[in-house]
């Protein structure tokens, strides 16, 4: 089993969605990545957060294997977003981003960390990400997640930082908006050329594809109505990168699991309001969904 | 190895897309039905065209163990329809509608067609699908399909045929339509509440849905680049039921079966302009076809 680092945004979040307001829970896509990956596999999280950050959760985490001595604790308030979801939970407006303490976040990898052998990148700037990639040293696998307003305002960056990553973990709509293309096998294919060896696409609602040479792999969506999507993706990417790290290869069938893994824990996560349904969660309950996944798209070829 | 009866539109097709301008190709929900319920079974076909029908699709029918007696010629134009496809083939605008003889098809089902086992009652007015199922005589299984337009324009006896039937058929966006609600789990639960035992909710680019008491099923999309969509979901329909048909049952491993199998004939069916990709179609395309379908969501669930 090997262990995994997290590198990304650790938040407050302020959530309005059709159960109502939840201001200022616990945020970040290194958040996220780090509860789920710790299911499989020790983290190392790097992130940034001011002094008004709970230390509840950091001796949570702490107490769920995530190393969190790379996590700095600076001068000034947390980075806070507030957003508004739609009914549906299909889409959501910012209200307000208050990076705080984030605005000058320059990660910096301890020591002892460098030869962490799976890496995780999570939605920051790309020059963070790259910033990340030159610290470490020879890792066996380098997984990155991004959004529009990086596609948008850091592009330059963001195809750099594709040429040096292993794994792109990204949702449909950005992916399409990466590749300039609207089919999936042609998406897919303009992002391969891009750097990524491998490539997963997730489709919210419709599960998600994998790419990776000839293994290619669709995961459906859990039928479930969603409480609250937020930190959905970074769940499934830390549950995706920790179910890999564990096993330590990235063989297709293990590549093919990893994807339903991470699904798996994304599902719990709309489950309830921020991380809660993630920190309510067994290994036990993973395992049984990953059953429930099989059984929805079981079938003989006869 | 049980019959199926296919009741529905024979039609011409206008069809424009980014590859150019079809005009008059073959057309029609029972056409497509029928032409993927062969690879499956006998097939009975109830419809009308008029005289400008060509004689040389009704004899390649036959020729591919589709009874067409049922299939009325009558004095006045085939109906016509002609659409335009968006670039990306996700929408399309219809640009004329010219029912011909269909205005006035009222569906007679042949003395022996009536005690048929398996019934798909393609799109066409809820009034006149009633009509069938008062013909038939107690079919084992009967598949409906439905649009928009009904939803919209003839809700009334839409409600009184759901009532009537054993399995919808419909896609996404209708479904929601029918139903109110926009989550597949609500979505299915309303029109399950309507009346038909089975669902299948189509989802294009994004696979299917099966649901049928505690089988709930998911089908993957099959990864390609659609030449043309038209006639895809009643490809879907006819192949479902023709497979169901074949093997007389309604049992959970079938249900499953027949929904990749009727995804795999409409996978070959939008690779094609029209039913061209049909007529060119093997029963041992669609069995490779399903192993590749088995094979992108195959995992060992350890």
């Amino acid at each position: 089993m090997s262990s995994m680092l997290v590198v990304g945004s650790v938040a407050f979040d302020t959530l309005h969605n059709a159960r109502g307001s939840f201001p200022k829970v616990i945020g970040g896509s290194a958040t996220y990545a780090s509860l789920a990956g710790s299911f499989f596999t020790d983290v190392q999280l790097v992130g940034i957060v001011g002094r008004d950050f709970p230390d509840e959760l950091v001796q949570t985490m702490r107490s769920r294997g995530i190393d969190c001595d790379g996590l700095e604790v600076a001068d000034g308030p947390t980075f806070h977003w507030e957003g508004q979801y739609t009914d549906d939970l299909t889409s959501r407006t910012s209200l307000k981003t208050e990076l705080g303490v984030f605005a000058d976040f320059d990660p910096k990898i301890p020591e002892r960390f460098r030869q962490t052998p799976f890496v995780m990148l999570g939605n920051i700037a790309p020059e963070l990400q790259l910033s990340v990639l030159d610290q470490v040293e020879r890792p066996k696998l380098v997984v990155a997640d991004t959004m529009n307003f990086w596609i948008d305002g850091a592009r330059p960056a963001l195809e750099k930082l594709l040429r040096g990553v292993d794994v792109l973990v990204i949702n449909e709509e950005e992916a399409r908006q990466l590749s300039g293309h609207h089919h999936l096998v042609r998406v897919a294919s303009a992002l391969l050329d891009m750097g990524p060896r491998t490539l997963v696409i997730k489709q919210g609602e419709y599960g998600a594809w994998l790419f990776a040479g000839e293994n290619i792999f669709n995961a459906p969506a859990f039928l479930l109505e969603a409480v609250d999507p937020t930190g959905a993706g970074d769940a499934f990417a830390g549950g995706f990168l920790g179910y890999v790290a564990r096993h330590g290869n990235t063989e297709p069938e293990t590549l093919r699991q990893a994807v339903i893994y991470g699904s798996a824990v994304a599902s719990f996560c709309v489950e309830g309001i921020a991380v809660e349904r993630l920190l309510s969660l067994s290994r036990e309950d993973i395992v049984l969904r990953v059953q429930r996944f099989r059984d929805l798209v079981d079938f003989k070829p006869v």
